[in-house]
């Protein structure tokens, strides 16, 4: 049964994940493939006939092919997709969601500003053109785009503070991003995995935790890493605030109750009254809005204490009122500091100057905030794919955008996504109605700005980040995996010692030294048999390809096995799916070696691109495909043995 | 059949390549395997259930035990092991074979200093003290200790020509060698593959070939790169010398002649008269010890031509009398350079200077001299495996000896090993013989070395380093598998352009990044199947482990056919031999996804350790192992369909 083998010309309708080689199938041992009609290969090896020279020819012809095509233009442009069978429903369900998604990111984006040391209403400055052009671009309804936590905290670490720097990073990740898009580069987050993401976001959660410590307890928190702003909280503990600290904690309390309400359920499962439906509902829109509710409150509370003449609080203070200006990005900065003698130094600072300070942040930077969207878009796509590439154009589009309009970076955060899809979203339209509420508070509201304390905004933030330190993760892991835990650590230690940036890239290096010992090591087992007529001999499994990691240490196994009896030694193959030429030079040694010994060495069951390969090199291998040829051979060098 | 599962406690007599861990073993399908009487698994895998913290804990256990068994004292002394058996045939076959390596390792000797830009001296001042200690820490008879053309490039590449860092590089890297060797680190050139082997091989045989011209040509080649010294010798062509030229373009045709001797054979095969054995034999030594007698001709040629007052070749000139003296190795230096005013400048450089001078050389000159080594030993092994981590403690120990004895460093160089073993040596005495050789010409063979010309010296290693240029790869490695091609010629063009320690790395990135691809993209095979009730249903069989780059691409393509059809999906996970924490993520949200389209999805033939993995996140994973229930599993799906 076994011995059945057939071959398929892969049909060439799998798009992208085929490139339509040749590939050798086995049937299955069992007799349950009657039925077999239908042959597909999702074939994405490098270690195929075809060589990889032709695969980035192919790669190149048909991303230049892609760019001009009708398929292409819709799925570039999603808004052709859903506009046209949009409907009242949809009007509805968007209009909802995206002012509900407003009340949240008006008070988010000035408190997000905070962490990137530029002024607050450059916060709002990021959340309305970006999310009009995300309604052109972007795939998935459930995306609000605008500033994040992680991201705000990317572009302190980078640009620290500068406004030029920060517009310009924007305008710069955006153009890298709209370019990954395009070279279908979006693949790149397939080598962050879970724990490395767990550790990463817990980490920054920490960092954006202590950071906003500034606000709360008006102490300095500056600092390059969590140690260093531990060290300086340690060093000016005594300035602290005891007015705006209560009021933070306050904050941060009633917020915390205040998200319980979104949870809250009225009346029976089955058979609500309206009056309960729409009083839960309430309660629910209440909660949801509660950073709206909070600030509206305490910017009250800051106006009569301020009326009254009591100065207790650190206000918020003027907040320029109207658009900002549409302008290009900045492609050289002049910063003004005060040498200790007191003189105004001025610095200039070139494009180059300014990029090459921005450094390894323009491609981690774009890289996190594509991780960041795609577990957004994941986690209510319902097994849909996400098109990475795509989301990369369309965040990479409303960035570029944002930088014109003297906003930072932004994309669409997990959480205010969760509200987005709560409030009933339809369509990626959703956007353009959270962007009009912006452009409302950003014309009407900033004069009431003013009289929000700071400590209430940073309780806005601290209230968001501690959900996402994921100490719920490690159990499962646990459970599951343990050396998971391992790059999942690694990554959370390195980004709270280190710059976030070089932080994340040693959690990655820490999984890849993984997959790479996986190639170095596979195993073997090993079996004394015995075939139908009695004869014995050595049956050796490896269980995985052979590449050059690990050939030097298989050949020592089989040798070593091999040297222990004086069996024939069969190689049962079944299980290697690739090779390359080190293994190929390292079978004809094994080979010679066996020859020398004069044992009889046979490959059982080799799968043919991986024969190929072997091949080109030994003329004298010994390749049997199934049960009853090897026992005739096994039974034939019993007989020359015997004569 | 398949359905058979047995557990097996792996035994522990498997030492270091086996952690003890539990295994699910598969009995193959077919009736062969009747007397399966013994279990052995090789394991080394990472993804078992048993954690790498335990791992790592146990190796440091280990590592620490071993250091104090008496077998590993057999193991770190190998001499214990041959000395006692040592008989007056070995020591004949010792002598001879030491004799002549000594008669070929001279000259080299004194021409591979010339690559490291010392006096000549310090090539033979490295050619004995570390053969002494080969003799008692050696693992292999077929190496003879000393300079190699790789090491001596390395060696200037590294210290530049400066003496004092010549020698601290030997030291330091001996001292590394060591600790590599007792941490057992000798597994990282297992990441070296074939292709970047001889690519590296290849671009050192070049950029030495062009360092010789200056000898041969008597033009300048000065220039960090293969690319600047053809720069270089193109600008200083016109002052070639003809003279020297012509003798050193006539040494290389004569020691390519004579190097053909060594394959003469005389009279028939079988049955040769004994003059006819003589003589061969003594055709065989001329031709073996062909740069002896170039260089005792030359030198009396050199010699007839002075004392007749003729000064036609550049000649070595004084090289002093005796043997070194043997201090510390310098652990800081002083440099006098001219400067272009006339006037001497001092340079004085501390121990930390210096090291950092040394940089990524310390790390790779060790790892690529072992590298050279282990083939070596190889290739005469007869399959016997090569004991990496003794191999580094040995030249290490050597290295730190030749330090003491001013030499720079050196390992076994294959051409000079398969000297020694076709001279019929017999146990690493033979080192000895070849060390006292050696002591001898520098006690009283120096005067002679004056009249040698120097372009004869560049003639002998252009003879040797022509054959280290592999083309001869290429085709064996186009008919085996073409991809291998590209890190091959990476590294060689990456060697070629950037310094050697850069250009190895280059080729080993691109080498990595072929096996993240590889575990990034396995190959999915898809059918469409039918019980024998007629049920039909999705068959997809991935090919490989399913671990964090890979499981977003299988999770898509999954669901891609999943959509496609309504019938129920069996993934058979046969192949499947290992998991991570985020597959156990993405096989949940898989599960959903499914569960949300109401269609079936059954996992097939999980191997044990897998499902632990999975199970860890996810409770209603339905596993199956074997045919009938998966067709009773399917039938009660179609009952339920038809209800």
């Amino acid at each position: 049964m076994t011995s059945d083998r057939l071959s398929a010309i892969t049909p060439s309708s799998q798009g992208n994940d085929n490139f339509g080689s040749e590939v050798t199938l086995d049937i299955p041992p069992s007799g349950m493939y009657t039925g077999s009609t239908d042959y597909i290969v999702q074939d994405d090896d490098p270690q195929t006939e075809r060589g990889c020279c032709e695969k980035s020819g192919d790669w190149a012809k048909r991303t230049a092919a892609n760019v001009f095509r009708k398929k292409t233009l819709y799925k570039r442009l999603p808004i052709l997709q859903w506009l046209p069978k949009y409907n009242r429903d949809d009007f509805v369900g968007d209009l909802v969601a995206g002012i509900t998604v407003g009340l949240t990111v008006i008070p988010q984006g000035l408190a997000y500003a905070g962490i990137t040391g530029l002024e607050l209403q450059y916060g709002l400055y990021g959340c309305f053109f970006g999310c009009f052009i995300y309604v052109l671009f972007g795939s998935s309804k459930d995306v609000p785009v605008g500033p994040t936590a992680i991201a705000a905290l990317l572009v302190y670490q980078t640009a620290r503070g500068s406004l030029e720097k920060t517009i310009l990073l924007t305008f710069l990740t955006g153009i890298i991003e709209v370019l990954m898009g395009i070279l279908q580069l979006g693949f790149l987050i397939d080598f962050v995995s879970g724990p490395v993401s767990a550790g990463f976001t817990s980490a920054v959660a920490l960092i954006i935790f202590t950071s906003q410590l500034k606000d709360i307890l008006v102490v300095d928190t500056s600092g390059d890493t969590f140690v260093d702003m531990w060290i300086s909280i340690g060093n000016d503990i005594h300035n602290i605030s005891w007015n705006d600290a209560a009021l933070g904690i306050g904050c941060v309390f009633l917020l915390l109750a205040m998200r319980v309400m979104t949870t809250v359920k009225i009346g029976p499962k089955d058979g609500q009254k309206v009056w309960q439906k729409v009083l839960e509902k309430t309660i629910w829109l209440i909660g949801t809005s509660r950073n709206a509710v909070l600030v509206i409150l305490v910017a009250l509370m800051g106006y009569v204490l301020r009326t009254s003449g009591i100065d207790i609080f650190k206000m918020v203070g003027f907040v320029p009122k109207g658009l900002p200006e549409f302008k290009m990005p900045p492609f050289s900065s002049t910063t003004y500091t005060n040498s200790t003698s007191g003189e105004v130094i001025e610095t200039h600072e070139n494009f180059a100057q300014m990029v090459s300070s921005l450094g390894a942040g323009l491609i981690v930077v774009p890289l996190i905030s594509l991780l960041e969207n795609t577990a957004l878009v994941q986690a209510f796509a319902d097994g849909k794919p996400c098109d990475a590439n795509q989301e990369l154009i369309a965040i990479g589009l409303c960035n570029i955008g944002n930088s014109f309009a003297q906003g930072f970076r932004g994309n669409g955060p997990i959480a205010r996504g969760a509200v987005l899809n709560a409030s009933g979203v339809r369509t990626q339209l959703s956007n353009l109605y959270t962007g009009v509420i912006v452009i409302f508070a950003l014309l009407w509201l900033t004069p009431a700005f003013y009289y929000i304390p700071k400590s209430a905004l940073a309780a806005i933030i601290l209230s968001a980040v501690i959900f996402m330190v994921q100490y719920r993760v490690i159990k499962p892991m646990w459970r599951s995996k343990k050396t998971d835990l391992i790059p999942g650590i690694g990554a959370f230690v390195a980004c709270l010692l280190l710059p976030l940036q070089i932080g994340i890239l040693v959690g990655i290096g820490i999984n890849v030294i993984f997959i790479l010992y996986s190639a170095a090591r596979p195993k073997l087992r090993v079996e004394t048999a015995c075939t139908s007529n009695g004869i014995k001999y050595l049956m050796l499994t490896p269980d995985r390809c052979l590449i050059f990691p690990s050939v030097e240490f298989v050949r020592n196994v089989i040798n070593k096995q091999g040297r222990k009896s004086t069996l024939p030694v069969v190689l049962d193959c079944t299980y290697i799916y690739g090779a390359d030429f080190t293994a190929a030079k390292v079978v004809s040694m094994l080979i010679s070696d066996f020859e020398a010994r004069n044992q009889k060495l046979y490959f059982y069951n080799l799968q043919r691109r991986v024969a190929q390969v072997f091949e080109g090199l030994n003329k004298g291998l010994i390749v049997i495909y199934d049960a009853e040829h090897l026992e005739m051979e096994l039974a034939g060098k019993a007989i020359e043995a015997n004569k």
